[in-house]
């Protein structure tokens, strides 16, 4: 018996560029990212995925973007057709459009050194990463997010992914992006729900990693829920930034026992999948923050004040802290997204909590008994609020 | 406009093993290896994946097996059930078997921390990886290869994948397992056309990178047509050795210009494709290495008795060398198959060739006269050797 041993590293290379308008010809931005990419070797190819929830809040997009490379001509072909796929969770949800990419690789002859760029939301851009990472093993991959949790969040990591019968994020990889452009005038079109929804990310971080940073969210939620503009762009700017540092400065692709980001995630994938994702990605995390922020509370952990501080700074964003998928009768659905947790993440269960604001710890079990109690709480504070 | 710059690196590690009967309760490898990956938090689960070839020609394996792990049973939890999946390239061309195990994943709760191993040739191999790869963003995938090809291979690399609509491995991922055991037992129920096929791919990086191992393989041919075991396991050993030396010593997912070791490939995935698969990767491969080292010495890189040991090596060891699917009123299909590499790969095209035995050269070009002319070469060989 002998063995040979493997042992290798792979490095991995990405900027996330924060722009305004994009795809305006006097915006080199884009043009120059693949100057600098160019080989001698050969033209790449460009094939653009958007998401149609884009398309129709911008209907000069796809004319912009022909105009573009019509300037930069020489920097990559384009491909002659553009896939607008559904935005929102039926992007994740229906095989078909995996489907529909994929033969798109194969019908523009998009090759390993070419590139698919996706526009659009988190849903959109999910889906679109996991085809591209299983087309011909792996197709260098753009993403232009234009929803906040996909600017701040779920479209400068690694992650992509699609649901499978039902399960979220049942089929998935670690792959990480070629490049990510934040064009801050995808955001004006947004409507209130998406604006709002993905503030709940950089909630969750600052409330686990920095207490400064919340501090800043609960001065401007007011500004935020007004839809400023400036301060929206700061928070963005903040978030992604500590998303990044957190993947980079850890374990990436999660082989080990280190956590993802995800506070107050528990409950928010089981509540998305309850409401037949009616309810928001971000407006459940929303949700779960307020459940373990409650629970903390409940352990002696966070103190009343920390916790209405807590409460308080999302309902002023206009966050709805009570669903009736939470209520007691069917906890038993909620409750279930425990073990559901614990299985995709593989290994023990571990749930972060808050010990302090800006001070997360995790604990490997929750008390169902507790959990109720959370819920009830939730739903007075909402009926007392809404009086 | 600003950006972030987002940087890490990803560590791989696993272990090839080399042993004798796996399953036998006295051999403890096996057990060992789910010892040292142990962690306190959670009790692991293992989901077998066989292949149906395994099945029939080894009876007693899935019996063996619950032996085995009733003996250890402290070590991991082992599925209830044991998948047997078709042998051979059906494997990978009919979408439902990756479904069947995404589907086993779920049923028996297999997470991140659990463990797919997959027992079979490399067509079982690489649609299990490609599985596992893809569920839950990734299982632990062990991979316990039957065939030469597997286990001198494709078992013992990075490469995954599945074909699509026809397409050869056109989904895939670049994931390593998280270990190897090639079991030599298996070897002795292959039949001839699997025992022999895959000793080609020894001879390509032989050919391509050291001609001791060539002239050992020369030496060895007429031991190694008459299944002698000692001069296999040298071989699986070697040639598994400079595959692993190969990936970590380069571009380990190919990302960048950096080549896999495909000399003699370019001809043989189109053949396999034009044959419908009757033709097996590795009696493809073997026709592919004749024609590109027919087509070096056209070039005048190689010497005629270079080019004849390696005909004669390939034509002992049992070998044909022409396919009808390689005449000339067919040679735009195989010359296809030069577009088509260049696509999968991405890029410039590259085609290694060689200047002398144990030293490959790439080029970007290949004139289809001259390989048409390759091809009518290979056709009078072949008919004054049958004659
Ligand atoms: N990969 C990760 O790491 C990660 C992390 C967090 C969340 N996610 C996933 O992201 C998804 C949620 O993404 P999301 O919150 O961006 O929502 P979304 O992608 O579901 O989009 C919501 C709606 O906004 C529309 N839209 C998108 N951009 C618009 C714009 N600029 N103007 C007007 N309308 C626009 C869409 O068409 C859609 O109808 C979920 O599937 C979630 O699981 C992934
Ligand atoms: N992933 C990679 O890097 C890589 C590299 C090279 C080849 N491949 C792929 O590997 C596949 C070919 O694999 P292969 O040559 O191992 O053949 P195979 O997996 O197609 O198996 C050939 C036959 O042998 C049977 N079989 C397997 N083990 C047996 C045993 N011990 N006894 C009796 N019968 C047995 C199978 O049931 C099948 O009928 C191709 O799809 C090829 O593309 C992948
Ligand atoms: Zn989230
Ligand atoms: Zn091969």
């Amino acid at each position: 018996m002998s063995h040979l041993q493997q042992s290798f590293t792979v490095q991995f290379v990405y900027n996330v560029f924060f722009t305004e308008k994009l795809f305006d010809t006097t915006n080199s931005l884009f043009a120059d990212f693949f100057h600098q990419q160019a080989t001698s070797a050969t033209q790449k190819k460009l094939l653009f995925v958007i998401d149609s929830g884009v398309v129709e809040t911008h209907p000069g997009l796809v004319a912009e973007i022909k105009a573009y490379f019509t300037q930069h001509a020489d920097v990559v072909d384009l491909a002659s057709d553009f896939l607008i796929i559904p935005g929102g969770e039926i992007a994740k949800n229906n095989p078909v459009f995996v489907e529909k990419i994929v033969d798109a690789v194969d019908t523009y002859g998009i090759d390993r050194h070419s590139y698919v760029a996706a526009i659009g939301g988190g849903s959109v851009l999910d889906m679109v990463g996991y085809a591209a990472a299983i087309s011909h093993r792996g197709i260098r991959h753009i993403r232009i997010p234009t929803t906040v949790l996909s600017q701040n969040d779920s479209g400068v990591g690694v992650k992509n992914g699609v649901n499978y019968k039902g399960k979220k994020n049942f089929l998935g990889t670690f792959v990480p992006p070629i490049a990510v452009f934040n064009d801050s005038t995808f955001l004006t079109t947004l409507d209130d729900r998406d604006w709002r929804a993905g503030i709940s990310e950089a909630i969750k971080v600052a409330l686990i990693k920095d207490k400064a940073f919340f501090e800043w969210v609960e001065t401007n939620a007011h500004a935020l829920a007004a839809r400023d503009m400036d301060a929206m762009q700061y928070l963005i700017h903040r978030c992604a930034q500590m998303h990044l540092q957190h993947i980079s400065g850890g374990d990436p692709f999660e082989m080990g026992s280190s956590r993802p980001l995800d506070f107050g995630h528990w409950s928010a994938h089981k509540l998305e999948q309850l409401t037949n994702f009616e309810l928001r990605h971000g407006e459940a995390v929303a949700i779960g923050i307020a459940l373990d922020s409650i629970y903390s509370q409940q352990l002696g952990w966070l103190t009343d004040a920390d916790t209405n501080r807590i409460l308080t700074t999302l309902r002023t964003l206009g966050f709805s802290l009570y669903q009736p998928m939470l209520d007691a009768d069917n906890s038993a659905g909620v409750l279930k997204g425990l073990s559901e947790f614990r299985e995709h993440l593989g290994g023990q269960l571990t749930i972060m909590l808050l010990k302090d604001i800006g001070l997360g710890v995790e604990v490997h079990e929750m008390d169902a008994t507790l959990v109720r109690q959370a819920i009830a709480t939730l739903r007075e504070h909402e009926l007392s609020t809404t009086v």
